[in-house]
């Protein structure tokens, strides 16, 4: 519970909107925006001015009337706020090109988080070492978790193997699950999962930019 | 200007939008949710109502008056609409293990999309075969997009790194750019890039989790 005191008591609604904050600040940053406005921020994340003003307001004084906010100031400010401070345990879930991409570079931006183990359904990759892991198969998954003091997996598993996967990591206890399956998965209500979705991204990306630059 | 006309005239901002509805509705289907109105999927997205609906509008009655919308028919309409129709030729800047997993995956959820040529700085990279690819120098790169028509990069650059090779892509004509570098990079106001920050996305997944499943 002392824990919790450590964040500032602030809505899951804003803290979902954070990161969509965040981003949109350090695009500014690059164009070399200084500062913005509430309204102008508004229009840019699609969130109403209003939400943006008491959003804001727990995190301090941060904006001047008729001034607005200081871009650097803000990144400075929710980039900490969403820095992680303590040590997670991560599994990783499907050890293919991508698993072990993610293995290899292991977030090192951030020593908080760390990849300790692996998990694969492939015979041949289960109790071999890649890239420095142990490749456990799925079976020893409760007992690699509960000694390991796993409280983050991440999942590159493809969409059909990714529900029996996900299943099994929920069923430990995990709650935070970075998935880069994009066909959604039931899990409980607690759970949070995050999509990265690459071909959707970049299907995205491919749409708007041939509405702004049509060839 | 032909190609212009087979997608629906709809704004930028729609646009923008359309990759944010579309993710929470796999959400609400994967949660067997099978219609939503408006204003509930105003609540999801941080998107006013009045503004969802108008955006609707613009794909044909997708639904009625009462019952809302069908989750599922929304995904197929939407997925539709972003689904990549023509083929796009992707250039790959960075050869490294996040670089080498998109070699080896490259896209085949979509025959559409795919990475033909790749480009990195390190002399032991270049001019070897990585994963089929011949790794060119960056100095190759105005001859390369022009013989294979580059439509859109990927860069897998680090930071420091990023600016000076998305200078010599944006050079060369491509205008949609997938950066997995966080830090953001001064692009002309035509150039769309889109940032993956895989170590920021799970940052905030955690901090959202520890919100809600406190410790």
């Amino acid at each position: 519970m002392e824990k919790m005191k450590e964040k500032p008591a602030i809505s899951k609604a804003t803290t979902k909107r954070l990161s969509l904050y965040l981003r949109c600040l350090k695009e500014l940053n690059a164009k070399n925006i200084t500062r913005i406005k509430s309204s102008e921020l508004a229009n840019l994340t699609q969130v109403g001015s209003a939400t943006i003003r008491r959003d804001f307001s727990h995190f301090g004084e941060l904006g001047r009337s008729g001034y607005g906010y200081n871009v650097k100031d803000l990144i400075t400010v929710f980039s900490g706020i969403l820095d992680t401070k303590e040590e997670k345990k991560i599994a990783l879930i499907g050890v293919g090109n991508l698993g072990q991409a993610l293995l290899k570079n292991n977030f090192r931006r951030n020593d908080n988080l760390n990849i300790v183990c692996a998990f694969d359904n492939d015979p041949n990759k289960i109790g071999q070492i890649i890239d420095g892991f142990l490749v456990h198969d799925l079976s020893e998954l409760p007992e690699v978790f509960v000694k390991e003091n796993i409280q983050v997996a991440i999942s590159t598993v493809p969409s059909r193997y990714a529900q029996e996967a996900i299943d099994i990591v929920v069923k430990n206890g995990v709650t935070a699950i970075l998935n880069f399956a994009p066909d959604p998965l039931n899990v409980p209500e607690n759970v949070n999962i995050r999509y990265i979705d690459l071909t959707s991204e970049l299907q995205s990306l491919i749409y708007f930019d041939e509405m702004v630059n049509p060839s």
